[in-house]
């Protein structure tokens, strides 16, 4: 068994190596996080070269799509950015009117890798805040299939990125109007029912905030509900540590899954770095 | 000429004293921004105690209210996050579509002022991220009274602040639907033409994003757009310094035009702190 | 068996109670740190009340003092300066000259503990940096009365504390002259020979740098060892973190100790915070 | 007139064309640092191409060599680290004991230059703190050169620059024994007169400590004096923002010098950026 984190177009060719060993793999990079060549043409610029190779994959967020993993030899880990998100709407999809999803995220810096760039370097962006890839970010098409999935039709999203000064975590705030009259408590009764089985995901009390600084060096995502009721929208806070929960972290969830142990082996204590 | 900046509730006592006194005042707290009393005892509690004070002040953010200044004694400085917001969608408030107003805020930590408190010592907010007081912030009543007074009719807005990890600097990103196609080149082109002859307000080019790294001790608002064509979504994004734009420089501001001096008088340089 | 940390002057009481009880005691509070009444005194401007307490506690860096634990009810659990000091200059003190001693420590803003207070207001220590109770700090009579009885003789130390802006972590650079030829290898030598059956204290290669980074949420002590040649002074670089083994961690430790167990026992993985 | 900022062994060949054509030249490279050669080539591994070049710069921190600047066409504007320790060294140079000056200085980020490298990528210096360089930085040679020419002798010292998680400022935390009886206040009394007519450096009252908060965006240099009694050792704290009085406001100070100009010219407001 073997993971990979590789940059995007470069997964294929070891994958093809590995299922011609018996190997099974784990990939971090992107290139078996999307069903449609077309979409992964779009936004990452290259063509499958193999579509078989994407018929033995599948992609996994664990509390939404365990049931998908079937003996597959490959599984694509999801990216950071729409794991706390499909996490933060897949109990309330159904509720929310078309076109009205929001999703505002803040990504600290480990989110952007280890290459050394310019929006990286210490001065820039300590004691700095801004917004990138303004609603032209890669994870869209991620978090809109698995969404539409979710809901049985096609779902659009506006996602904004920001680069958050702190090592680690991200945030996202997610805003939706509802397409039927439902209080807070009913939407934090969704949501705790929803994940009432599951050891990564706490659905916070009412009345309580979602914070990055409880769930850095976990595996845990936090995800806290709140109502505007005077404009009738649904808010969701969902927070995870992108190193974790957000890549390696659920890569051995996944494993797990793969391997028929429990998918909290391994992940009770993360060794805490940066 | 006299500054106060009091906690709610004390303004009213010290604007009779310096109306008996012919003193003229500009009033940094929350006594006189809102027109409505009901709105004001519902958001802090208290009543007005004396409502003939309020006709005679004025709200003024100088680049969307100078007109209003008549001469008025008191001048209600505006609030960091609503001149942040006001100056962010009013060039576009005709064009957005009812009830899709999605305003998610940033703030530094001195936002939270100079009193002690736990969220705001420094191991509880530094590599932390959360938003606060969730659409329920006594900043909406003045934002959607600032927007109402521009379109002619009842705005509503959700506003979401966060506590961001950075001493100054306030960023909102700003989501709204439009009601009648628009390009992002016609989007940049209105604002372009709104603010083409203040000096504070700087609409940066297509395709820059704007930062509060570069407004921090200045009293300039940083202005970007951005259109989500799949969504039919335009984002304005709007930095300002808390401390500056969003409070004692839009002050001094005021106060020039309560004395008929030249806007910038006073803040081409700020003196740096934090 | 009882874990206490309770402001100075407070635990004397504490202990009589579970003496009286036959409960152990391990006190991370500074009453049962100073063998001298006086020194007490003089930095804590209180008095002993009951001597004979004393003569039931031992105070426990492990590396350094776990033969001194022969089965007293109470430990004084070291400070965190002291125990960063103590362990970088213990395996070298026989080598310093007299009175050449400079301690030049930086800590996290978790060292200023949980209160409130001015100097850890986010703003006020964020992007700031200062020395404070410089030559002047409780601690000193604590470091110097370990390393007096390292080497039979008095020792004095100019000891300067710095507030840091991070979370946790201390970073204690120890300039000492010293009183024979030495190289840097054989300095490491030494080091390395010292702590050579110690599980949490990590003698760095020559040419490597202690940095905080690599000790948070851990128990270790990471040592550097350095020499400029040009002055004869060797330099030593001391890193833990405060909270672990500049505390609790260090608590847990000693612990063990009292009751027989392995000293690494719940020392293995740190649940982060903050 | 023209002030350059090369990497060390690019300024001598500019000098020549400036000279060439009667410019004068502000460096703020390392080339006209070093009144040696052999230093220069042993620090910076090239030699000087061209000595008669050196003979035509002088070196100059205004505070301690304005009498120096005799119309010279080229200044050697002096390094960070070694401006904020001469200039708190100056005053005291003289009731040093040989060979017990030691220097613990820390610097912002800034200090490391714009160039992108692993040291200063925001991960891995955010929360993080460690020397660097340990009593080998090439700032050695020029704060022995300065101190050694101020009173007389040789004078060695053992400096050791540590990576503070900050934008920008330095401060220089300086040890060293005194060559007869000392107070406090004789101390404070000594740099307060030394420094009377300065109007860039600031002596503290006793009992305050210099914060590099306070001179952040300024060319000040601020002091505090400290003494240690039990160990006859005085301390001496010395911030400066790197920025400014460490790099392009101490240019700026020298090119009014240059000129004949007020010295404050230019540098009452400095814009901030970072």
């Amino acid at each position: 068994m073997i993971f990979t984190s590789l940059p995007h177009g470069l997964s294929e060719k070891f994958a093809s190596k590995c299922l011609a060993k018996g190997v099974k793999m784990i990939d971090l990079g992107a290139d078996f996080r999307l069903d449609s060549a077309e979409e992964y043409t779009k936004w990452y610029g290259k063509k499958y070269e193999d579509e078989t190779l994407h018929t033995q994959s599948v992609y996994c967020i664990p509390e939404l799509h365990r049931a998908n993993y079937t003996g597959q030899p490959i599984i694509g880990n999801p990216g950071c950015y729409p794991t706390s998100i499909a996490l933060g709407l897949a109990p309330a999809i159904s509720l929310a009117v078309d076109n009205t999803i929001v999703i505002d995220s803040k990504s600290g810096v480990t989110g952007a890798g280890r290459g050394l760039a310019d929006n990286t370097h210490y001065p820039n962006c300590n004691e700095a805040f801004a917004p990138y890839k303004v609603a032209n970010h890669r994870h869209t098409p991620e978090i809109e299939q698995t969404l539409s999935k979710l809901c049985g039709k096609k779902v659009n999203v506006t996602f904004v990125p920001h680069l958050l000064p702190v090592n680690r975590g991200i945030v996202s705030t997610i805003y939706f109007n509802v397409n039927k009259p439902v209080t807070a408590k009913q939407l934090h009764d969704i949501y705790a029912d929803f994940y009432k089985n599951e050891k990564f995901v706490r659905v916070l009390d009412l009345g309580e905030v979602a914070n990055l600084r409880n769930v850095k060096y976990s595996n845990y995502c936090d995800i806290s509900l709140h109502f505007d009721e005077h404009t009738d929208r649904a808010i969701v806070v969902s927070t995870i540590d992108n190193m974790v929960k957000g890549a390696a972290g659920q890569a051995i969830q996944n494993m797990n899954i793969m391997f028929g142990l429990e998918e909290e082996c391994g992940l009770q204590y993360i060794p805490p770095a940066f």
